[in-house]
């Protein structure tokens, strides 16, 4: 038998293809959103299935799990140790699934979003709802061929966010979640209302361009290994080591949406620029989890971004970019309009104090509708009074309502509640940098991004996969996750903003 | 055994893996010059390689290679039989060529290119004498191991025009040449001189951009199934049935660049726009011959582009365009101007009747380093000496002589002459579309376009590579390849313009 070194030098000679046909797919994927003419669209399926097949056939290559099994026997420390495991994760969930339902989960996704974008349109939930009810039998079987003795919830949340459970993610929701309903009580009792039009007003799309690139550049997003298109909807993909791309929308009569999506992927972009290269294109040199990829782009979105310091020295650059337009608000008042707190409809939308709220009805409902308490025909409802009870209002129809998210039509349950872990981990990331670093807000207002993302490298970025995102978390701040820190942050910010007791 | 049919259909089964993946590669190579960021360049390469050799194993399957060896026992006919010639090239080949050899050959193409580039850059051929050294060695490899009963030159020109070889080339090019020196003497004596200093005033770039996808537009180029952007050296590239996409360049201050390469690339591009769809993935639905895609090319490029009756029509809107710019050039001296004919040193600003004196001299030349007449250090004097005799100019430096081209740099020998065969065809195919059509001239001048473009899909591109390009041309025009339809036009079109006998 070969040395250890010989067939671990084998294992990742093993993961070339397969990286570089994810690669060439994810190209294929930017290139359909952001360049390809329409008439492209029919072949981009096919091709994309092809080499997702391809893919398959390379990590369930019989050699390669007789490889991973002899390795298992060597009890491999650190990297190497962690190379398998990781090795072993994406094999289990590639052999266990059956090929006959990844085909039918790829069909459905195709299908079902497509008759999701129809019924969104026509805000008709009863056209969508064979598609919802398909989608969670499939993910069902999904769960069930990767791990029977889990509920099903479970099994699928771990794909996004391993290691977590319906339970974890409840036992951190649930104290949050009344705290959070009372700060937001607080801030609507506060009679504080920020005038949020000036955001309205015009800003030339150029300008807005301008803007976010020097923005996001100053952060540390190389645009030597990087570039921004437009698409509509925003998102952050990695075509290959040293090119991490992102993408925007611009609106022209609402400043917010392009200058804080560029940000949040951004922040996205920086993590997976700063992925270790040396296990470039071995499962080792990935991202570890959403909720850290989240924890990233929510750091920069929100904790710098629509900070107080940050726009201490940001603001006089806005104003000239935009002469005139912002000559008549104080400082304090636009950055009390971005970060202006109130209920409303749409998650992406949400201030930084509501938007758990909005996690936290979908991540009842969704494991709701996949442990079968909540039937599908009876989700318009069950939406309707949550948001009620959650956030003080109503959706008006099932378009702004429970129609008003992708991922379920995509197949994806247990996605959203990484949406709140992650921005919880920012926090708490935060305070550990802090500690570390001395006064963050002096280094915000000066610009000076480069120590804080030298931190995150350090801390975060280059483990890529080493460590459980619980070990990262852990090894960077000292603690598990907690929502304590996002509280702090949240009633001290908001406190003042709002002017609370 | 399984029948023909079931046969068959397992053939074109095949095909699937190795056309996505040459489509993945050509988004690949098209985002490499249009969007990749610097960082992306190292990854690119070796996704590049990584996909190539997947296609190269699936190419030559032994599976296949077992199917069409039975398909060969069944004397298919029509697209069946054309569809198995067409693999059996492609597979001889594939299977002909040593693994070592295309990893050779692959590597001192991109080495061999670097080095070219720099040495263009310092006028130093003394410096790219090694590589050019290396990549004729290569070349003469490549074709001993393909057919080592021909001459090299011959096996390595019919990679790029199949059953074409130097001897029937040079039974085209010998008489033409004579021709060809002889109108153009008389061109220069005529002391008819076109001030094309008009072509060199300021033409702001989005009228061009405008200008151009109007023009192209109206030709057929279907935006549907395509997309314009812009490189440093253009080029038409097929994503996908449903996407074939082209590029251009534009200079301020020299109009001809940017429209004449824009209409040139959607020449190319609609032939591949309309390759029959019925055969998409599979090597009967691809072009057949360079030298009939240059056809398509130059005739839109040429016979239409640089007509005076497209001028008729669209000098009005081309003055539109440039408010004032051309108001004091008269129709007939734009044309005169776009259609100057004078000695000049680089062949892809040559214009209709020296171009095939700069496609004689690099074929004579190639001809001669393959066949080791020429050494290597003697390129540069021959090349001077060539130059004064077909141009009567000689180049200041090797930038501008032999180091001007990017083919033999990229191991390419054998692909010249293609480019005159293509502007021959194209003129043999134009005489014949009139015959059918009528009067061209009215049709173009009123930018009747659709019959023109009908024509061309009847009689060449939804042929795909049915017929041979020597059967599609005689099928097409009633007769083999002959300059003397070109040489009847150019005649006529150049006598008109310099006032000859």
């Amino acid at each position: 038998m070969p040395s250890t070194a010989e067939r671990l030098a084998a294992l990742r000679e093993r993961f070339t293809v397969p990286s570089h046909l994810g690669q060439a797919m994810a190209l294929l994927s930017w290139d359909q959103s952001t360049h390809m003419p329409p008439g492209g669209a029919e072949a981009r399926g096919r091709q994309m299935s092809t080499l997702a097949r391809l893919m398959h056939q390379h990590v369930t290559d019989p050699a390669l799990v007789e490889l991973v099994e002899s390795l298992e026997g060597d009890d491999l420390q650190g990297d190497d140790g962690a190379l398998l495991r990781e090795t072993r994760r994406q094999l289990d969930r590639a052999l266990k699934i059956p090929p006959e339902l990844i085909v039918a989960m790829t069909r459905q996704r195709v299908r079902g979003r497509q008759v999701w974008e129809q019924a969104r349109k026509a805000d008709d939930f009863a056209a969508f709802a064979p598609e919802l009810r398909t989608a969670i039998d499939l993910a069902r079987q999904q769960a069930a061929a990767l791990d029977d003795s889990k509920p099903a919830y479970d099994v699928l949340h771990d794909l996004y966010e391993r290691d977590s459970s319906a339970e974890k993610v409840a036992a951190v929701f649930d104290p949050l979640r009344g705290e959070l309903v009372e700060l937001f009580g607080a801030i609507r009792d506060s009679g504080v209302r920020p005038d949020t039009s000036v955001l309205r007003r015009e800003f030339a799309e150029a300008g807005q361009e301008a803007f976010a690139v020097e923005t996001v550049k100053a952060m540390g997003y190389d645009f030597n290994r990087g570039r921004i298109d437009r698409t509509a909807h925003p998102f952050a993909t990695t075509i290959g080591p040293g090119d991490v791309r992102i993408t925007t929308r611009y609106q022209r009569n609402f400043l917010p949406s392009a200058l804080f999506g560029t940000i949040h992927e951004a922040g996205h972009g920086m993590y997976n620029q700063n992925l270790p290269l040396e296990h470039a294109d071995t499962p080792l040199g990935s991202s570890v989890s959403l909720a850290v990829h989240e924890s990233q782009s929510r750091m920069w979105e929100n904790l710098i971004g629509r900070s107080h310091a940050f726009w201490q020295g940001a603001y006089g650059r806005l104003r000239a970019t935009f002469p005139g337009v912002l000559d008549d608000v104080p400082l304090d008042d636009f950055v009390a309009a971005i970060n202006d707190v109130r209920p409303s409809l749409i998650r992406v939308e949400a201030d930084e104090v509501t938007y758990h709220l909005h996690v936290m009805l979908r991540f009842e409902l969704e494991r709701a509708l996949v442990d079968g308490s909540l039937a599908v025909d009876d989700l318009p409802g069950a939406w309707r009074e949550k948001s009620r009870e959650l956030l003080g209002i109503e959706p008006p129809d099932d378009r702004d309502g429970c129609l008003q998210d992708v991922h379920w039509s995509w197949g994806m349950f247990g996605y959203f509640p990484t949406y709140s872990l992650g921005t919880l981990m920012s926090v708490q990331l935060w305070e550990a940098m802090g500690r570390d670093l001395g006064d963050l807000e002096a280094l915000v207002r000066a610009g000076d991004f480069a120590p804080i993302l030298a931190w995150l490298v350090e801390h975060v970025h280059r483990h890529g996969s080493r460590y459980s995102p619980q070990d990262l978390l852990e090894r960077a701040t000292g603690a598990q996750l907690s929502a304590e820190p996002y509280l702090r942050y949240a009633r001290a910010k908001y406190g003042a903003l709002y002017r609370l007791g």
